[in-house]
């Protein structure tokens, strides 16, 4: 039975996400729809990348993950369907695939175009229903994605601020996003971090002025309320206070400048 | 393998979601069911029939579809099945199904009353678990809905104000709801517009005193933060603010009158 | 196809349940997932403790039931894999199956040790996608607890408060936490109530200081906006205003005390 994920800024109080199950459903009987988010926040595309390149690396091959993030509905934008790594990903193409497309394998990408796959009619205001949901349930029920349209190798991406070096020995980088718990995501990676880390420590970590502290292994390394830096479960740096929110603690907005400096000693 | 759909008030911070979809697995262990939203406004029954009216459209036939915004449990409201077009409804009597009843042809209604299909005991204030849970599960395993108790040909409705026409060329309606985006969903339907709107324009739409302009195709057809109005995807008149919440703008409260006006020119 | 339900504190807007998810899908692909809340109040183990125990008494024997609420992850608390009267629990010993453990049968508990069921590498911030998630779904798929890891019997149990007999005939319990709807559960079961109850009346409720009267069988028995106590659907006396929220009203803290006492006359 195949899987079609759905992630969304839909929320949870309206019909939209009930449309585009019922939709799913009529088209592919035996399609298992599994829930990703419908709270990404509205209309906003970067956070919808990040949960979605997040949450492929978890999935088994021939996945149909729907991305429905999409203030420019009904306007000129193109919608999708891409195959990366034995996965698929539908969405509009406004940037939401950047992450995917940035770290994973693609092989094929297709403009969605072939109205015998949409429901008719189509609305102007709601493709998630009306395109993207009928065309998934026919992806993950064998169409080729060949089928939907004709090959693209564009593809809109979003250009994210990269962390920056800063002399003599250190990274600046900022927030991306406040996390449920409040932990503050930063766009500064294992990767990026590994020139600079030792695992004995020899670096300290800045929240603008505010320094929290080498790169611990887990929110107990300090006591309750203390602020901390990790390398959170995606494998970038994250900011957090034990069992406490950093993100009333600290500015959550991407003003906020994360530091990551080699220094003689731990602060 | 079967469908039943959820559409509630619970919230998702409890046991009670849980609660019946355990008790529907527990009856019938092939069932898929479908999760529409728990979020519909605490006791509101007309935005409980809205949402479960919209989403109906969209799906299958035998669908088996659960509404719980029961504010009179345990009181003398009886609790109905009923069959309109292929889909089963079971909800408390209580007006949430009576956008369905006004738009989709009834096949059969009765009053569920044959404890045979509850659980027992039946508690004084989760119906939903002990009475509609089982009994959508049973009707899902193909128990007909003549089995849950006599035939009714009445049914609670609720009262919805209905635009009316204003002389010499318009409409006045209301807001229904603000939806997720802030977007405000009015009481005025394609139907209704049909004797004034031109596709070429010639009306111009006002929330209160304040004119947005025509009815347009879809958001992007004002600049972003500039209000409009269009018809959204349930065919309803929709007041948005592009990549904005029109909830911030107006008052998204019933008493803000919609108005449609044929006018010799745009504002 | 075995069930596997999820509890957890993540939220749905970030990657967290997707990722739990994905691996659970990959490892056993023919698990059916049923999303239970992910609105556990962050860190909260006594939420979790409660709404897994009151979920696990509707699902039928097999299920699989994951629970991740977990302040200390990455620290040296344990993983345990739980069968209680045919279910199965795993989730970190810090409490959460404490309501569980006090109230249904054991039949057997493991600590989760066996890196082989685990995902690699095991992060130190994601023990639910890492560890819990992957053994769930191979308990789903038919491995033995007992190959988790060694059996264990002891287990953290959260120090809950229970209700004191006040002299001459009364009962002086506290408040749990305040519902979706805003009603108010007390630590006050049927059975603490049974030696001071009678059906015609004879007890009245007080909050703090407030008397709301005596043990109502269902909200719409008072007008509506009146308080009243009634037993509420998993068997504890519960402080609500009829269509209205009880937490609006009064103090949802657990300072507050709830007396029932034996009086001649219903105030």
């Amino acid at each position: 039975m195949s899987l079609i994920t759905l992630i969304t800024d839909f929320g949870t109080s309206d019909y939209y996400v009930g449309a585009m199950k019922g939709i799913i459903l009529q088209t592919a009987p035996n399609v298992r729809i599994v829930d990703i988010t419908h709270h990404i926040r509205p209309h906003n595309v970067v956070h919808g990348a990040v949960v979605l390149r997040q949450m492929m690396a978890c999935f088994p091959r021939d996945t149909v993950h729907v991305a429905v993030v999409d203030p420019g509905v009904g306007s000129e934008r193109r919608i999708v369907a891409g195959r990366y790594e034995g996965q698929y990903v539908i969405a509009p193409d406004n940037g939401l695939i950047s992450l995917v497309h940035r770290d994973m394998r693609l092989e094929g990408m297709h403009t969605v175009r072939n109205t015998r796959y949409f429901r008719a009619p189509v609305s102007h205001t709601f493709h998630g229903r009306d395109i993207i949901a009928p065309v998934a349930a026919h992806v993950a029920s064998g169409v080729s994605i060949a089928d939907l349209g004709p090959p693209t190798d564009q593809l809109e991406l979003l250009r994210l601020a990269k962390p920056e070096r800063i002399e003599p020995a250190g990274l600046a980088g900022c927030v991306v996003y406040a996390d449920h718990f409040g932990n503050l995501a930063t766009n500064i990676s294992v990767a990026d971090l590994e020139s600079l880390y030792r695992t004995n420590g020899g670096v300290n970590v800045f929240v603008g002025e505010h320094c929290v502290g080498p790169i611990r292994r887990t929110y107990s390394d300090v006591p309750i309320g203390e602020p901390l830096a990790l390398i959170g479960s995606s494998n970038m740096l994250e900011i957090s206070v034990n069992s406490r929110r950093a993100d009333e603690r600290f500015d959550d907005s991407p003003e906020t400048r994360i530091i990551v400096r080699r220094d003689a000693a731990t602060c």
